[in-house]
């Protein structure tokens, strides 16, 4: 690739990107598209647009930069949680990152290369003929001792990322703020006088304020207990009482036996289905009556949906009162516990000798709660488990094959053979360069798009069972896949099985790596422009929301929309892929950091604007995804430091490759000890913080209802009677009330 | 090697043993000698041995051989610890494993073994001059069908192992017996009736047994804490104590600070010493005076001593009454509880919200707490651990080159011009045979009896605070040691670099070793035969204590001595060797199993002997090293289905090749399993059993006297008056009483 032709890319992306966000600076001020781009204020009932059109309206506006930009930390996190605090974390760490590697790697690493001879092309005159390759590592010529710098330079990059990841995280001011919080509460307690700010990560520290700030919990005083032994004769519920009563004695309150309520939950979908067809049918049939006076066919149908959704309920109804019959149990329960302790005891402990049985985890949300996929049988879920990881592996290293057995299968004349009256068309020679320009890309782009919601439905077969430890775990699963089909399969360009030899044969791994990374970085230079930029204006945009929006202008403004929860499993590994890629290239090709800062810089603020207005938080997992950034981050390391091995050994300066061996594994024990220091919190919580927060309840006049409350917080939802709106009751209390009397 | 000169070697050492064996039936008969082959006997002064001279005395007899097979494990564990239960078990599992490794091995794979013809020596009229290499797999034709019974005996060893690993150890009769011990204590229970005895690990049975018979013992309600923060003004005293106030109320009992006390330890260790060397010149001047007469200079000397020793006494007294001085507190403390359960949720809770400070662990006994290398920190802690793994590595891979280097150096020539005075007797011919013969093989043992002690003192550098697990800690050391330098250094006989090329070529390594290990064959059965039966009667022999015994003859009987403890870390990894080479040559050179079963055989008879008689137990983990058996039959597994995967590609037989990898896979999941299942029980005592102990308790009688005593548990033996008896009081009062008059 030639400097004009990655201008061009430049500019065609910018162009589109400005045009995305004008387009949005305005069609986000109309009233209409309040459910697109502001569905949370919306439901929240906080949004101020007022309907009366003007002038001003229709004219782009820069102010959502300022509010994106300006938000507060505190500010983000009251409207919504400490994961997305995390993720825009990912972006402030990565802006400061890039950052300090841009200056390094623009003003001192680039002049290098380009003044480099080794590609014998020494003219620089003519700077848009050149090849990006001149711009890489690969310019300088063999044993110079120029590349001393370089080998600075990672040695620069590795205590710059170790330092960010550890101490940088925790600014200043921001542990003031919350010293001061920790301590208004706190000050008369010895015990956080001896408190040591300055070696506190920031988001572990985070963690614990968000948890001395949250109100009580049920999950907090709640775990799931699974594999109980039932003997013949007894039953569950009896088993599980008298479990807790003789172990728990001084803690345990009640539980929840959990039962398989599938047909139930069918049941119930169906009618809320139904309801919610039948509420459309009648404001249109209510609006057509007052609009033209039109009556008849409309009414027979809404009496017919009003008679089978009585008779569903009726079903519901009878399925909820026998439950025997409905709803078989099964040898797991949620149990409660009168303090968070008592439930941290319960869930951190072996309780019987056989660790196969009475196994406890912490509960999640209620809401949270989610399993496809639940077994109580240890052996069973660790099968499953052991199945879903080889499955994911295969998918990770067999992905591109169907991709290139569909792409080579949809040629053009594979197309006018399937699609006859496609024929006239496809003989357009534009449409058909078109087509063959970029139906591969599509293709690939659809079957990677296809990547996460797969990724997602392993995790959840793996035996997890909440919706925040599913994405959780997906996340993992999408950032190696990401990883090893973009970054490596197109590094080493070769089948799944070379690529094993590769990794197979470890002493050559850095001398290979060395050879194939710096020949693709111009690749990866147009991609993070072409897919980075591209990804922040569409996720700004929302095409397919407006679209469906507009599709539906005509429902009424009261229906019922959900909030859309953000996709932490697909977005994390995105945004970490391209904090890798700036990693591994500083030194080896740093003409892609000011991209890189670009697409960091636009995203800190496109993602800020969207957590404020778009996305609800669907659980709280407490920054439970931060070691994936950080694992990520060393990763990204380990490799930048095995490719600067291969490469000084390429290029005749074994000293410094050498070197450079001792700094693996110095991140190696960097890694070791932050897993030590700072791993344990994202585990649990210390005896410490429970009980001082135990203790404060003590002082809260509701814990005694809320604790009384408990018992029905993990109820199955099942079992309980149909509500038809998942938001807040209060706010769609006429939907309700409607409903209930259709019924 | 060729038959003949195996047998020769055989006979040899099987005439040794017999020697051996019965010199020992002879002389453990003799009073003189009840300190070297009953010295546990002796202290309990349980011996029936009498003074009285008989015949039969000089006779040998094989009862001991009776009284050993026939000790059952409950004899055993009442006269020592678990641990003892764990290392004969290593035999029992040997016996059980290589009688039905040998029946196929001896009657199946070693005639078609046999049958070969590919070594090209098809004469079998001429056994003794036939090659031992044709026992082995290497004899079988290339491509032959018949290698699919060896293809099968791969499967069936790996079956039987992890059979006998998982359940056999479960013996119906035993887990009749423990069920009907626990459920004698806990009939009333309903949790008991649960019990599910079929799937039970025996071991892990054993130890909750072990733990349900067990009195009240300090370190069960112990714990050690370090990484207190101290702050300005406050000491470490009053920081534990509100602390442990304020967050364990209800449990909290005491707690003891711990101190440097260095200095006051060596002035008590210099006065033990100056009181040995009274009393003994006390009692032989008594004799002396007794029998001639004689007097004089040695009252002087005693007087002396006595003056001497009083001294002592004054300077050890103040130093204990003004601890400022003498020791210096550190941050950390042990910390009672008034239950197990109470302690067991202090030390497995992460207590502090920074997991580096107030760092908890579970208190060893009281008698095997042992820290030279005793730190506070958390950093120190994890770099001396680093630097100490780092050692025991280069010691393990560099070990051979100080040996060759020595072996070099110490030729005869060499040994003439040192020491010159030998030049006569080193020129007749058999003694010089004889030292260019055993001096190598001299100085490899020397140099390989050095490296227990070395890795124990690594080991205790790594900051456990015991020695029990400076011992585990050190088997493990030694046992990779004696793998890598006894197996793979001879198998692939090259230097420490080149061994390590090897390994980083991951694909070749079954190759590599297909055709290196079967050339080995002879080599080790040679091993087993030498080094294994000589140890095994050394073992008994116990030559060295003998030798002292006689220079000793004339010392007084009533002189102290010390029972000798055990050395698991030495004597562990030997056994398994031997297992995990039977495991390995099973099924390529079947001949060494007789020899092998010969030396589990006589181990089993040997060591239950010592047990019974010789050595007292130092401490007990309850069994905590049977997952090193475990994890190294496994390993041996993984091992011998690599080579298998080898051999059958050398062989010519890739299908059987192919499929034997998805055994690796298969054992690796078993061991997964296993890790799951059993592993926890060897961790720490579940929620179940410490409050089943806890309650028994509540109708002991003692245990306020208990828990009051347990203050004193772990203080600082230099800080209490000087004790010169390790064993029981009683048993020395009239020392004692000698000792308090005397000062």
């Amino acid at each position: 690739m030639i400097v004009s032709a990655l201008l061009t890319s430049v500019g065609i992306n910018f162009g589109l990107c400005i045009l995305f966000l004008t387009l949005y600076s305005i069609l986000r001020k109309q009233v209409g598209n309040i459910n697109v781009y502001a569905p949370r204020l919306a439901v929240e009932g906080s949004s101020k647009q007022t309907s009366r059109f003007s002038l001003e309206s229709l004219l782009p506006s820069p102010g959502w930069v300022r509010r994106a930009w300006q938000a507060s930390e505190e500010e983000l996190l009251s409207s919504s949680s400490l994961d997305v605090i995390v993720f825009v974390r990912i972006f402030s760490f990565s802006l400061k990152l890039f950052s300090l590697a841009g200056v390094v790697g623009i003003f001192i690493l680039l002049p290098i290369n380009l003044c480099g001879t080794q590609l014998n092309e020494i003219d620089i005159s003519d700077i848009p003929y050149k090849s990006l390759d001149q711009f890489s590592i690969s310019n300088v010529e063999d044993g110079s001792k120029r590349l001393w710098i370089h080998f600075c330079a990672v040695y620069f990059i590795s205590v710059v990322v170790c330092y960010l990841l550890h101490d940088v995280q925790l600014m200043p001011f921001d542990v003031e703020s919350i010293m001061y919080t920790l301590h208004e509460k706190y000050y008369e307690r010895e015990a956080w006088v001896q408190f040591e700010p300055v070696e506190y990560n920031y988001i572990s520290l985070k963690r614990v304020q968000c948890f001395y700030a949250s109100k009580p919990q049920p999950h907090q005083f709640t775990i799931l207990v699974r594999g109980i032994p039932v003997s013949d004769g007894s039953n569950i519920n009896d088993t599980v009482d008298s479990f807790f009563r003789e172990y728990h004695s001084s803690t345990y309150l009640s539980h929840v036996v959990v039962r398989r309520t599938s047909k139930l939950h069918e049941l119930i979908s169906d009618a809320k289905e139904l309801y919610r067809r039948l509420i459309h049918l009648k404001s249109t049939s209510h609006q057509r009556n007052r609009e033209s006076g039109f009556f008849g066919k409309k009414v027979d149908l809404v009496n017919d949906y009003e008679k089978k959704l009585e008779d569903l309920h009726e079903t519901v109804r009878r399925g909820q009162s026998d439950v025997s019959l409905s709803g078989e149990e099964v040898p797991a329960a949620f149990v409660s516990f009168n303090s968070r302790y008592g439930a941290a005891i319960g869930f951190q402990f072996q309780q019987s000798i056989n660790p196969t049985k009475w196994v406890t985890e912490q509960a999640p949300e209620p809401s949270d709660v989610y399993w496809p996929f639940f077994s109580t049988s240890f052996l069973k879920r660790w099968i499953f488990k052991l199945l879903v990881l080889v499955a994911s592996f295969f998918l990770t290293v067999l992905f591109l094959i169907p991709v290139f057995l569909v792409q080579g299968l949809t040629n053009l004349n594979q197309l006018e053979k399937f699609f006859p009256f496609l024929k006239g068309l496809l003989s357009i020679a534009f449409v058909s360069q078109v087509i063959t320009g970029y139906l591969p890309s599509l293709i690939l782009q659809l079957f990677l798009s296809m990547v996460p919601p797969i990724m997602k439905i392993f995790s959840s077969m793996q035996g997890f069972i909440s919706n925040s430890e599913i994405e959780k775990s997906a996340c993992y699963k999408v950032l190696w896949f990401t990883v090893w089909n973009i970054f490596f399969a197109n590094v080493l360009s070769g089948s799944a099985l070379t690529l094993f030899n590769v990794f197979l044969d470890i002493k050559n791994i850095p001398m290979k790596l060395a050879v194939a990374v710096p020949a693709q970085a111009s690749f990866f230079i147009a991609y993070v422009v072409t897919s980075g930029w591209t990804s922040l204006s569409s996720e700004l945009f929302r095409m397919f929301p407006l679209i469906w929006n507009y599709i539906n202008c005509g429902r009424n403004a009261n229906d019922e929309f959900d909030v859309p929860s953000f996709p932490y499993h697909s977005e994390i590994p995105r945004v970490l892929f391209f904090g890798l890629l700036g990693i591994i290239f500083f030194f080896l090709a740093p003409l892609i950091l000011p991209f890189l800062l670009a697409y960091f810089f636009l995203g800190y603020v496109i993602y800020r604007n969207q957590f404020l207005n778009v996305y609800a938080p669907k659980y709280e997992t407490g920054g439970k995804y931060w070691p994936i950034v950080h694992n990520t981050m060393i990763f990204a390391l380990i490799l930048l430091q095995s490719i600067a091995v291969g490469t000084f050994g390429l290029k005749k300066l074994p000293l410094a490759s050498s070197l450079t061996i001792p700094l693996i594994v110095l991140t190696l024990l960097f890694n070791e000890y932050c897993r030590k220091r700072f791993l344990p919190m994202f585990k649990a919580y210390p005896a410490e913080s429970l009980i001082n927060k135990d203790r404060e309840d003590q002082n809260d006049p509701n814990i005694g209802i809320f604790l009384d409350e408990l018992v029905n917080a993990y109820k199955d939802p099942a079992l309980t009677p149909i509500r038809y709106s998942q938001n807040d009751n209060e706010h769609n209390a006429p939907l309700l009330e409607e409903a209930r009397v259709s019924s």
